[in-house]
């Protein structure tokens, strides 16, 4: 940063950078966004996030996070308790969310199995879900985790460790996403969707 | 947004979807990392945020942002008083200042002129710009704004309010940038780059 700038400025600047989207570069346009929309932009931020750290929590059943401990979901009884949606991270969960394909219950594991990141399974969530799976008004796990290598690991070690259990284990179908041009397709979901076809 | 988070995160996310480079995805995915980072880079963010909202102003001489008012470069005895280089925005001062390229004072002008967004000179800091140029001590603007077409309107408009005082206007030079493939560039720059050849 230009010395300019006072170390203020650069401090805001070097916090910005390490939000995930923006870079250095980036981080400095966002400072000066900030700093030129005081009343609208930076004082109401500054506000939302020191709320946000005072008020946020992690649910502790199902990980997802809120302002209220059980969270909305885990408390709203309206929704199905047969059914609990296995998800990586909360990212995931607002997204089923936003589908609205989903009327159950969820688990946010806090990452996924990674032999090279290190990742082992005392270190996600795991203990909590084989807990709730063993509720006997569970039915069905959904293994809603991504096509990804690390992904699928983790999804094939969570149905080992449920076999026992009486829930079903499932996960998302694998083909074609909705507007996928085949051109455009990956080879292993072209795959995927030509093994799982199904009648027209 | 999901109705699963609850509105602190909605307008925590609302609020980082304002901010230049972050749309609402993005914005969602800052929110989970700040949230997930609490210690390291939420709280931090928000006190940062909170003293720059006390702290930083606008430098009333050349309308630079700094905790300080006169700014630093203007406060600092050693930079060049005979040269002021006219800059749009602060963002183009610190650019400047990281290419240690000028070591004179600056004048931001807080925009362009734009008959499009009908900003007209009254609400360009162009008053505080021909006083200072006015100013016996002061030998050469520089007008350091961008080669747009508001740009270039801007500088022709300054070069000619300036035309009656005693200082020379100038210009940044056009041509080929550092690293810049013939076969990459635009015709314009060819173009100004040819018609500014200089001895090899």
């Amino acid at each position: 940063m230009a010395a300019s700038a006072g170390p203020e400025i650069e401090r805001l600047i070097g916090l910005l950078a390490k939000l995930p989207g923006l870079g250095p570069r980036s981080a400095r346009r966002a400072a000066l966004a900030l700093l030129k929309k005081r009343e609208q932009l930076l004082t109401p931020l500054a506000e939302a996030l020191a709320l946000a750290a005072e008020r946020v929590k992690t649910c502790r059943t199902c990980g997802s996070l809120d302002t209220q401990d059980p969270c909305a979901i885990c408390a709203d009884q309206s929704r199905d308790g047969t059914l609990i949606c296995v998800v990586e991270e909360v990212g995931a969960l607002w997204a089923m969310e936003r589908a609205v394909a989903f009327r159950g219950r969820y688990h946010v594991l806090g990452g996924l199995l990674s032999a090279l990141d290190g990742v082992g399974p005392e270190a996600l969530r795991i203990g909590g879900l084989t807990a709730r799976a063993g509720d006997p008004a569970v039915r069905e796990v959904i293994l809603a985790l991504p096509a990804t290598v690390d992904g699928q690991t983790t999804a094939h070690y969570l149905a080992d460790r449920l076999a026992g259990s009486d829930v079903s284990v499932t996960m998302l179908a694998r083909g074609v996403p909705v507007g996928g041009e085949l051109d455009w397709l990956d080879d292993g979901t072209i795959t995927q969707a030509m093994k799982a076809r199904r009648p027209a």
